[in-house]
């Protein structure tokens, strides 16, 4: 029961809806550009799915449509902006931007945020930096769901990572992932379809292994990339925790399980360290090590030697890392966007609340 | 058949053998304390191990144990190193130094590396940032031994990140790890137990799960973190990737499969795009973000939390990312550096070559 949507048509309704939620007309297009990015790119668990979540967010004041970040600290190559409890859906484009800003005029540009929100998918973000010929990073952190290796609490989000690199010819290198064996929405795709999860993506509230896909319900968590210690878990709670610090403790956000929950249906923490959720940014003008064109040249030529590496099945080659998502976002600007019945409904509520049809 | 040697003892007749090799005593200094770091944390497979490699590389003329590294390109917060085909556990030093000062001056310093060699264990590295109250990283890309997912090919190194980052009362947080679900050291140790390795970390030439701990001796390859898609091991190919380009391709070095491999009985690579090896290097002042009394009191109780997370075996609590490494080297420090018999061979018949004795 899947209906697709035309981008530009989701585009305006999402608009529509964060203009009347109180955002500006500048934010509100910043901020729908920046959510439907992901439904372009095929993580759609991220996307206009979760409008109706910042809505609520907003009615209830966890997030203010109408406050403008600011930057509260800077060094020639470094800012710390206070969210000021905006969305973080404009606070991370206004955040990167300072970055490559600051990469203009002394090569780098590093930024952290404290006081925000959910900013959306990481990638949009570092991909900003392309366009100037910069490298683009983005991480934040989010609420926590993802037990240590040893542990049975959950203590971290699922932490993306970002890193955006332009090359010549061939189209940009787009890493984007949460540093858990599985980002949440797979697991969600797969308690859809009554399905088991592979071992290493889950433990149950106790730290025993399971293949339960709605083991979170029960108080389970996610586990890092490894899954267990024996496959490398502890790398991947080190990479979680690094997003963790940059994004929280250096900005003066919230950090581990401190960091808020985005349903709006769950308690705020008791305690809390810091202001909102953190996010960390960083753009590097690749011209500051090296000419740009011999850059791209040289990044064209990883790119041909990776993808023609050679396959294990010669039917599956070597995925160079955006290449799917770019490959579903040229689809999806044609054929239009599918949605579900549950998200179109949930649209649909909208839509009627503040006068617009989903069309 | 294993036997402790004094610290200082080592450090000495290790500086004598560099010396005798052409370094002059303040590079011989760097180069031995670089590498006896590896012994003194537990990551013994790259420490006086390696020492006849090191020579041996320097007698064939791959390494130039007289040269200096120079910048060659700069910006405020960035510059790109020419190691000028000398030791890479000098020039990383060098290197790391120059990033420490930018950061004096612009708040962060980036620095990547062209034209050098192996430089010992990544995390010595990003420590050197630590009693400046910044954030170290330190990353390398490595002779090809992992491939790709989908490839059978050995395509990357297992091409390290470090973090390090200041605490206040606690110990610093240290990151150090192959993006590999296993380093190439933890396999040899179960090679001459003659004992299997777990599913995921290694695949034959034909791209096949193994078990075998000689596979790589059969063309066989390392895999990526996260072992194959299922369990995430396109995310450990993207930071492997990552660390590659950062270290190879930004500062024309070589990358890939091109990076030139470390035993000297092995060919160089037919192309060589690039100069030697390559590796990147991060210093973040943490008060170019925000005051660092706050950051350290913050980081504090970061490791506390996790330090007190709920453990699943309360008799194996969660381990801060450093603290397995430090109290090995307080141990190490008083009790000595454990040499295997292999080693020790070695080691003396440097010395008898040389005129040292190892005592």
């Amino acid at each position: 029961m899947e209906k697709r949507y035309d981008y530009h048509s989701l585009l305006q309704f999402t608009k529509n809806i964060f203009i009347k939620t109180g955002f500006n007309e500048t934010d509100a297009q910043t901020a729908s550009m920046n959510l439907l990015a992901a439904d372009l790119r095929g993580v759609d668990s991220h996307g206009v799915a979760r409008l109706s979540g910042y809505v609520r967010l907003c009615e209830t004041g966890r997030i203010n449509p109408q406050s403008k970040p600011s930057i509260i600290h800077e060094t020639a190559s470094t800012a710390t902006v206070d969210g000021n409890a905006g969305s973080g859906l404009v606070i991370a484009s206004f955040a990167m931007g300072v970055a490559i800003n600051k990469a203009i005029t002394s090569g780098t540009g590093w930024v952290c945020v404290q006081n925000s929100s959910h900013f959306g998918i990481a990638g949009i973000h570092a991909m900003m930096a392309l366009p100037h010929d910069m490298i683009g990073i983005a991480m934040t952190n989010a609420s926590p769901l993802v037990a240590p290796t040893f542990s049975s609490e959950r203590m971290l989000g699922t932490n993306p990572i970002a890193v955006a690199i332009p090359a010549g010819e061939e189209p940009a290198f787009i890493a984007d992932f949460a540093t858990t064996t599985a980002a949440n929405g797979k697991l969600e795709i797969l308690q859809r379809k009554k399905m088991p999860v592979p071992n290493g993506w889950v433990q149950t509230k106790e730290g025993l292994p399971s293949n339960n896909a709605s083991e979170l319900k029960s108080g389970g968590a996610l586990l890092p990339l490894g899954g267990d210690r024996e496959h490398g878990s502890h790398k991947g709670f080190m990479l979680g925790s690094i997003v963790d610090i940059f994004s929280g403790v250096l900005s003066g956000a919230n950090y581990g399980p401190f960091v808020p929950p985005f349903p709006v249906y769950l308690n705020m923490p008791a305690f809390m360290p810091g202001k909102g959720i953190g996010h960390f940014f960083g753009a590097l003008r690749t011209d500051a090590f090296r000419p740009s064109t011999e850059f791209k040249k040289e990044m064209d030529n990883w790119i041909r030697i990776f993808k023609n590496a050679k396959a294990i099945d010669e039917k599956v080659p070597v995925i160079i890392p955006g290449e799917p998502e770019r490959e579903l976002e040229n689809e999806r600007r044609i054929t239009g966007i599918p949605l579900s019945k549950e998200v179109i409904d949930d649209l649909q509520m909208l839509g009627d609340k503040f006068g617009f049809i989903l069309q």
